[in-house]
């Protein structure tokens, strides 16, 4: 498989969508899957789908369809989850413990290997069994345990500060739910959840419908 | 203003981001800007900013740019920011009480009426105040109390059906934040947060960087 091809942005953004859904088929004991059936489940039209999975080589063969089965793991392994993650959060509120909580039971790819937090009242303790440690201690965990991702559950205006640091101590991926645009250096991933965005469009599309 | 215009989503996505920027502009105190000037800001070309803002009438003025307080605001209004919204919360677990409580101290627009729970041990206690019921009671409050929004924090198996319950009660906007794409009627409004679908999308990056 052609895994170096670069691939358009809005391709990478659908490839998890179709993990889900080929998720749901396995479950449900479906082998093989046609470009058209996937569309009716997923929405996308046929020949989208078509050319979205030939990015990768071409997994469909002519009056077969999909093997779903093969199709769900060769798109595992293109997003990288057939890797391990470590992962620290900063910021332990209830968005930190959501995240933690959330990634503890359902993604065994990406682990939480700590907490860090600014609140006295909050360091110390811990979340799923995951320490809480203080802010200052941030930059020495992450270069000491060779963290990949951090995670930003912190207010907006502190946000850029902490992205730095991390970047400094050597992640290679931040998913930030700040509500601010960060600057990362080019070779740092970076994914942002901006909640009030998403809020907004809601608002904007209930007074249309 | 053109408010009836057909938008396209994309405008639509980019219009929150607009505003945020704004805001910042307004709390530094900058009265005017132009388009070249908000395109360093964003990192949008301002060939694509003249064009969205176009959509909307055209703010700006040739050789003056745009009124910083009158574009923040005109985009508030197109967003229905300028509107209240009763919200329910469906799931009091740490994403429940995280949205509570980033509703409650940043959106003032937004407000949440009460969250609803299966699990006993958290029915009959408070967030911030507000109550949390039994999910049987969900759609005669929904409808008693004339509720817009209902949000959706609870794990993928049930969501279609607490859905279901929320548009049959009369909510017009549901934001959903259970790993599954939902099915609702044409009038109302839909908004997905698939935190798993971002995650990946990192881990993606990060073996590209």
């Amino acid at each position: 498989m052609a895994h170096n091809v670069k691939i358009s942005n809005a391709v990478i953004k659908r490839l998890p969508r179709y993990r889900r859904y080929l998720k749901e088929l396995q479950k449900k004991g479906v082998d093989k899957i046609s470009s058209n059936e996937l569309s009716r489940l997923i929405g996308y039209t046929a020949s989208q789908i078509r050319q979205d999975l030939n990015n990768f080589g071409g997994f469909g063969q002519q009056g077969y369809g999909y093997n779903v089965a093969d199709l769900y793991k060769e798109i595992s392994t293109i997003l990288g989850l057939d890797k391990q993650y470590k992962m620290v959060i900063v910021g332990a509120g209830n968005l930190g413990q959501a995240i933690t909580n959330y990634t503890h039971y359902y993604k065994s790819g990406f682990i939480v290997e700590s907490l860090f937090e600014v609140n006295p009242k909050l360091i110390g303790g811990k979340i799923n069994g995951i320490e809480i440690r203080d802010c200052d201690e941030l930059v020495e965990y992450t270069e000491k345990h060779n963290i990949d991702i951090g995670i930003i559950c912190i207010p907006k205006d502190s946000a850029q500060e902490v992205a730095d640091k991390l970047c400094f101590a050597g992640v290679r991926g931040i998913w930030n739910f700040a509500q601010v645009d960060l600057e990362l250096p080019d070779h740092v991933a970076l994914e942002e959840v901006h909640l009030s965005d998403s809020l907004y469009s809601l608002a904007y599309h209930m007074n249309r419908e």
